[in-house]
C-alpha cells in the first residue's frame, strides 16, 4: 500500500511510520518537514499535499494542536485553536481527501484518552476528541463504497511522559510502539467507524 | 431558583419551561422571542443578556443549530455552522455565564442521541455533540467550586417526528415532556460532569 502519514515527525507519527513502513510505502507529510509539507489549517495546503502525493491507498493523520490551558482563562479563541487545527484539520484532509485517494482507500485520524477521562487543564483536547471520534462513527456510514474511516485514541504516550507527566498522573502510558498498533488494525483491516482505544 | 433558559422557543425548550416552571423562575432568552434576545454565536450577546438576566442559579441551553446534509456535500464552512452556534454557542454561555451566575449554579447543556447513533446526513450533529459531551465531562472537573455542568442527551423528539421521522427510522421518539425530565435532574440534583441520556 501506499500510505500518505501526516503528521509524521511527531511521537506517534514516527512510530507509525515505523510499524506500517516495514510492508507499505509511506510518504510522510508535516508542517516543516518530511516528503510533502503541509499546513491543515488551510483547505489549499491540504490539496497541495494531496496532488504531490499522488493516489494513495491510506491516509493517516497524527497531527493534532490544541491549547492546553486553566479551564478558568480558557476562551472562544482557545477553544479555537484545537478546532481549527486538530479538529478541522483532520476533517479536512478527509473532506479534500476522499476525491484523490484511491478505490479502495482508508483515513485514521487521531483523538485520545481525554474525551473520556479528563485532566486538568485538558477541556479543549477533550473537546476536540469527543468531536472526532463523534465525527468518524457518523462518517463512516455515509462514505462513498470502498472508503473507510477509524480514529486511534492512544492514551498518554510513554515517550512523552518527560512533559505530560506531571498532567498525567495515574495514567498507564502507552509505548508509541504499541499505539501505533491501532493504525495497523485500521489501515491494514477493514473495519470503519470505529475508535481503537490504545489505553 | 432562577433559572435561565436559552433556546426558549424551541419543543424541547417550551417543556423545559413546563417542567422546571412548576418550581422555579423562569427567564426565558431566544433569538427573537422570549424576556430576553440573545445571539449566541456573539459573545457581546451573551454578555448582554447575562446582564439583563441578573444573577441566576442555573442556566439551561436548549439551542442549537447545525447544517445536516449529505456528507458527500458536507464542507468546512457547513460544519462551521454547527461549530459556532450549537458546538461553540453553548460553550461561551458557560465561558461567559461562570462569571455572571449566583453561587452556587449549574449548566446544563444540550446534545442528543446521534453522538452515538449516527443517521444520513447528521455529520455535523454527530460531531457537535460528541464535542460537548466530552468538553462537559472535562469543563467539571476544572470548575471553581459551586460551579456545575451537564449535558443532556436527548432521542428525536417525538412533537418533531413530522419533519425528523424520515431521518430517523427505528429511532424510539422521546415525548419532550420526558426530555425535560433530564434538565430537572441536573438542574435540581447535584450530579455534575454528567451526559443524561434519554433515549
Amino acid at each position: 500500500m501506499k500510505i500518505l502519514l501526516v503528521g509524521a515527525s511527531g511521537i506517534i507519527g514516527r512510530a507509525v511510520a515505523t510499524e506500517l513502513g516495514a510492508r507499505h510505502d509511506i510518504i510522510t507529510a508535516a508542517r516543516t518537514s518530511g516528503d510533502i509539507q503541509i499546513d491543515v489549517t488551510d483547505i489549499n495546503s491540504i490539496r497541495s499535499a494531496y496532488a504531490k502525493a499522488g493516489r494513495v491507498d491510506a491516509v493517516v493523520s497524527t497531527l493534532g494542536k490544541v491549547h492546553f490551558g486553566d479551564f478558568a482563562e480558557m476562551d472562544d479563541t482557545k477553544y479555537r485553536i484545537g478546532i481549527d487545527d486538530k479538529l478541522m484539520g483532520q476533517v479536512n484532509l478527509v473532506l479534500v481527501g476522499r476525491d484523490y485517494v484511491a478505490d479502495p482507500a482508508s483515513f485514521t485520524l487521531t483523538t485520545g484518552i481525554l474525551s473520556k477521562d479528563p485532566i486538568r487543564y485538558g477541556s479543549s483536547a477533550s473537546m476536540v476528541n469527543g468531536a472526532l471520534e463523534s465525527f468518524a462513527r457518523a462518517a463512516a456510514i455515509e462514505m462513498k463504497p470502498g472508503q473507510r474511516i477509524n480514529v486511534v485514541s492512544p492514551g498518554v504516550i510513554l515517550e512523552a511522559m518527560e512533559g505530560y507527566g506531571p498532567y498525567f498522573r495515574g495514567h498507564d502510558p502507552v509505548p508509541a510502539a504499541r499505539a501505533a498498533l491501532g493504525y495497523a488494525k485500521s489501515v491494514e483491516g477493514l473495519q470503519t467507524g470505529q475508535v481503537f482505544e490504545i489505553f
